[in-house]
């Protein structure tokens, strides 16, 4: 199987410092103002969410084709929560925002599936140290 | 604190069918061979690579301007291993090549700090689901 990699290279000071990654065939700058402010460029945060939304997705999609109830759409949104806690800044809870399109399944099945994947995607196996919610509905 | 928001839409079957992610001001597309082959797109494990490599760098760089030897660079290279086991497919590990320009420290406080930032980064401590390793190096 293949292992990915990526580079993050930081320059100078935390506060005026500057970073680059390099994954893939894409470059992106980051720094404290993108990632604790609101500053141009990303953060680890939402690579964190990329990651998770993109697995999740593929992974219910996969569920569901499986179940003989393939989806024509699933939306994945992950909502990655950085608080500030006694121990420091921390990835407090991760929230999972799911609409799909499956012609032909009931709700409570759905609904199974989605808590399941939760638990199960491979991305989320990886990031089980931190709280998630899923919240699924049909569309 | 900011939450960071990212959003995966699948289409179409496993196989077959594309995702496109987008998170913050970029838009990326994904698909099984981009995942599990050669294809051309990103993959939730280079975005969770970029993450973690992007955190580490960061917070390493922090720790060595803390102890007052700050570092000119600081590069991290995050290696996410993905195989299939007993359980299916898993991030099975997450190999950190560190390369740091540090004048004036020596090398067992470089290594302790290494070390401690393994294991006390933001996406560390989200991915301590994960074993890592760390090979760290002044340069």
């Amino acid at each position: 199987m293949p292992t990915r990699n990526a580079t993050a290279v930081w320059q100078g000071t935390f506060k005026e410092g500057t970073g680059k990654l390099s994954y893939g065939s894409f470059e992106q700058n980051y720094s404290a103002p993108s990632r604790f402010e609101d500053g141009a460029g990303t953060n680890p945060e939402e690579l964190l969410g990329a990651a998770h939304a993109g697995c999740y997705a593929m992974a219910l999609n996969l569920t569901l084709e499986r179940n003989g109830t393939p989806a024509k759409r699933v939306s994945t949104t992950a909502k990655v929560h950085l608080t500030k806690g006694e121990a420091g800044f921390a990835i407090s809870k991760i929230d999972l925002d799911v609409e799909a399109e499956v012609p032909g399944i009931d709700n409570s099945k759905f609904q199974e599936m989605a808590e399941a994947t939760k638990t199960g995607c491979i991305v989320s196996r990886a990031l089980s140290a931190v709280p998630m919610t899923v919240n699924a509905k049909l569309v």
